[in-house]
């Protein structure tokens, strides 16, 4: 949807998934053994039976940024590895754990850790991935890894907040648009923002290069989220790697839902996600509603409007045109994605 | 059975409670309403209906180590605020998800928090317990504050580490004593141990006194888990605010267990412990088996060792001698509580 380059992967993120995976290794060597190898299974590098897998899992999109970010102001990519790492411990910590408060039993094609291991292991695998985070930035040198860890901090706060927010919206169907935006900048859009920020201030920029990179994770973060929550809908099960229409027969709040509800069938619609789950006889009719509203065709709206914002704040900040360049590619690439 | 003041509730509790209590509800303050509401009900603050309530919760021993170790050394109490909220915090977030962990309904005479408003909360509330912490402590001005939550961070991960060896000994019945020692060690004393270098770094202590003071703090950690693990089998319900034997039920390797596990009656007890839960039926024969094989008393010479070691750290270390006193006061009130 977005143009340019968005089917193809871009380089950079194979790239710096080499040059944080011993990091990250080293972390989660820090675990007892039985808790390190439920996190290896949930990063992709075991299977289910513990044995070691080749190809690696996740797309390692916010540790790209981490790095990109640190070169775009004039720093080292190698700099900025720390910050990676914990970006990368914090997103799969709440993976891990949202999965778990969300019910959802499979992610990238696979059952999830409370699935597989159980809940207690999914909680405190999940607390190990957040406290190994702060020890790998904290350890990070000098005065920067501070103000790093001080930005990881309000992320996760931040994400906790659209994390409260999105499950009080289950129960609510008057959430506005400006709401369910709002959850989705702090759900999603923190920890990217934070991704972004945090190569900026380990790289060595100023003040405005690191809110201006903040606020280009900001928007793709949103831009993200929005093309999540279609491919929630409409994605196919073997792509997304969840069940077909999970986030609708959940009640999930999502953007197009919550825009559905603002359209020509609220009324009914309301109705149906009143009850409890949707059953697989009402989801045909479901569909049709969000259609009917232009629910799908909003949401990309939503992700192009944000794309473009993202774009437009890595312009004016004197950042080096290669890696500049390469941050613009992940934008269109994560917004693009199966679009 | 320490001797000295131990029934009395030492004043410096009360003391520690009012100096941070107000920095304590300012980081809540920063949540998201319906999540701070649950974090309110945790800490005592409010009743299941919401309501404020009078009398505060928990004896806040863990603050109380850190503004007294920062005392201690010869700083103030005032500079050691953020360390000792954040202990809190960290303390108050591992009970949440440990609650939810180990399924148990009750504390402090009241519904945990995923009793009273379901898992997804529990954890939450808990992720957002650990993530305030860090915010609390990176705020504390000077280079000590990143010292501090490097520490925090060790801590932590040593606390989950004696986690999940928790739950890894609940399905063996060959854990030995070192072994079990050692998960009290991690569990409990990490974080005491932390509470108590917290406020040595803090005060501006050498790293002779933070040494000091985290081995005071550690050996406190598993004196207090002696008494603890005795009252969890023994404690009457109305004193521990949990169902009486609730530890023995569920199979937990506590201190008195893996005693009586290598007792005359070893064989017999395995093979209650291998089986489900333990029936109503079984339990007056397996306070039989504890008591024949000594565990109780076990347990409160366990303690006694370790106060002692405790109250040996406190020396040498050139302490002021008015807080060293109230520090030993309080090891001494940890220890004897209820015994």
């Amino acid at each position: 949807m977005s143009g340019g380059p968005a089917a193809t992967v871009p380089d950079s993120l194979a790239r710096s998934r080499a040059l944080i995976q011993r990091v990250l290794q080293n972390a989660v060597g820090r675990l007892e053994p039985s808790l390190a190898g439920v996190i290896a299974y949930h990063l992709g590098w075991r299977d289910q039976d513990g044995n070691e897998v080749d190809k690696p899992g996740g797309k390692s999109v916010r540790p790209t940024l981490t790095l990109l970010t640190a070169e775009s102001v004039g720093g080292r990519a190698e700099d900025a590895v720390p910050g990676a790492v914990a970006l990368e411990l914090v997103h799969n910590f709440s993976l891990v754990h949202d999965d778990l408060m969300d019910g959802d039993r499979e992610r990238r094609h696979r059952p999830t850790v409370w699935a597989l291991f159980g809940s207690a292991e999914a909680i405190l695998a999940g607390d190990a991935l957040a406290a190994l985070a702060y020890a790998v930035l904290l350890d990070a040198g000098d005065e920067s890894g501070r103000t790093a860890a001080r930005e990881l901090t309000d992320a996760t706060l931040e994400m906790i907040r659209g994390q409260s927010e999105d499950m009080d919206f289950e129960s609510r169907i008057d959430v506005t648009e400006d709401e369910v935006l709002r959850m989705c900048a702090h759900k999603t859009g923190a920890l990217i923002a934070c991704a972004a920020a945090l190569g900026a201030i380990l790289g060595g920029g100023d003040d405005g290069q690191v809110a201006a990179l903040r606020a280009f994770g900001s928007h793709v973060g949103i831009a993200f989220q929005a093309v999540d929550d279609v491919l929630g809908i409409w994605g196919a099960p073997d792509v997304t790697g969840k069940p077909a229409a999970s986030d609708l027969r959940q009640h999930k709040k999502t953007l197009p839902v919550v825009h559905a509800l603002a359209g020509p069938d609220a009324g009914e619609f309301a109705g149906m996600l009143s009850e409890g789950s949707l059953s697989d006889a009402e989801l045909p009719r479901a569909l049709e509603i969000l259609e009917a509203a232009g629910s799908r065709q909003w949401c990309a709206e939503v992700a192009e409007r944000h794309l473009a914002q993202a774009l437009a704040a890595l312009d004016g900040s004197d950042l080096a045109a290669g890696p500049a360049g390469e941050l613009a590619d992940i934008a269109r690439f994560v917004v693009g994605r199966d679009f």
